[in-house]
């Protein structure tokens, strides 16, 4: 782990690392929020960032430090795929850097690279676990492809998180432009193989207790109808009883000033589920 | 005026627009935050950003939105210099486009474009007033260069502002690198011309009721010692009494990091006297 930056920041330490990975067979950087010191090691926000961002959109234009200063919990924003001259690429926005949808990649040329489940299951945990003073309770949240991410990441993992939240999730990315070329690309033309990185699909056969939900969805974001769609999610929700917490804030787009306008709600909504 | 961008933030609006100034003669970007509607329009605080930035870096990276918004106070960004193909650059950072020191030059090639104090001092609030409903009482602050720029807007102009505050500024720039490279390429070699633009100055000469002022300052802050050196206004305030306020904050460095952590206080402060 090598130290990138580390800024003083209402009252705690942001951080940036870099760190060979070798799920990703490259080098990644990643940031952290490290909280003012308290009684007890505190407990992990996970942030999934969307299409075409770092570790630093979150960091820099989200304004979480302050809340999370103040509830005592540490921050971990992890890049959105491997980087790299040696690691495969496609023009589009949608697909390859910048765009791994936190899944495992079957397919030639992505798989030797685009294994960021596995990176963000195992050894992003672990290497947070080693490198910094934290408790095991953690939480996940997440903008768009990352809100698609947290979401799978929650539904893939019973009772490894105590609570999920996303912003304009990518929700049934097996049915939206985004997510279907990325699956077929990552995937391969096997429909069947796209369900298990499906979080509509994942509700629907979930078993154990289910984890505590909220979804931020702004009525004016410009991907609302194509790409993310909430109401599918809802409505599996309701079939299974969900304790899903779905909200439309009117005029709201798909920026980060709809995250910093609502980011604190997330927090304070993980923290009754990170210190219960 | 041209809109460029408009997005919700915290109940209220920020927008970026564009318009073609004839005081820079050239186009200009500038972005505002309009807070939710009150009872009465809302005063506007200025905000001046520092050197190699632009109406955006306060906009994205600062979180005022939140405060400026429970306050009910507008935001006004603008760029820190004239741009385009047609305005004289330097391949200095701290020197021509992302670095016009809120002055008005008087030496070729600068003269012909650079005159943001007359841009801020006429034009803009002009601008602002024209186009946004918002009140005629106005505060200003600004970092590093802009923080200058805050600091000598309001020494030169007694009773214009309610208030100023500025994070980490550079007080006496005919005593330092940055401002003396600034300087001789606006106002060419004739130091005692300097002295118009540096606060220290101002300060000593100022005539009239002193403004409100509050300053923080970073001491892990790299250019503290090179360019900064907050310690010369305070000894000048101290000769005046003049009210300053100089809060060295342990810790802290350059960055946006330090301002998002303090602006809720520099926010506060305006406040006490936009709606004294």
């Amino acid at each position: 782990m090598e130290l990138l930056e580390s800024h003083h920041c209402f009252g705690g330490v942001q951080q940036r690392w870099r760190h060979l990975s070798p799920t990703l067979n490259c080098p990644m950087t990643l940031s952290v929020f490290i909280p003012p010191a308290g009684t007890t090691p505190p407990p992990v926000l996970y942030w999934l960032s969307g299409l075409t961002c770092n570790d630093e959109n979150f960091t820099t234009k989200a304004g979480a430090q302050r809340v999370a200063a103040e509830l005592g919990i540490m921050l971990v924003m992890p890049d959105t795929s491997p980087r790299g001259e040696q690691v495969a690429d496609d023009p589009a926005y949608s697909l390859g850097q910048g765009a791994g949808f936190y899944l495992n990649a079957t397919r030639a040329p992505w798989a030797a690279h685009y294994r960021m489940y596995d990176y963000l299951h195992t050894e992003l945990p672990a290497l947070i676990s080693t490198h910094f003073s934290c408790a095991e309770r953690c939480a996940i949240s997440g903008h768009s492809m990352g809100g698609h991410g947290a979401l799978i990441m929650a539904l893939k993992n019973p009772g490894r998180f105590c609570s999920v939240s996303a912003f304009a999730p990518v929700v049934n990315p097996s049915r939206v432009p985004w997510g279907q070329q990325a699956f077929r690309a990552y995937l391969g033309e096997d429909e069947q193989s796209w369900q298990a990185w499906d979080s509509c699909a994942l509700m629907q056969q979930y078993q154990g207790e289910p984890v505590a939900m909220m979804i931020d969805q702004g009525d004016a974001d410009n991907f609302l109808a194509t790409q993310l769609q909430p109401a599918q999610l809802a409505e599996v929700a309701r079939q299974r009883s969900w304790p899903l917490q779905l909200r439309i804030q009117p005029g709201y787009d798909h920026s980060y000033f709809f995250i910093a306008s609502f980011i604190e709600d997330h927090l304070r909504f993980h923290a009754r589920y990170l210190f219960a």
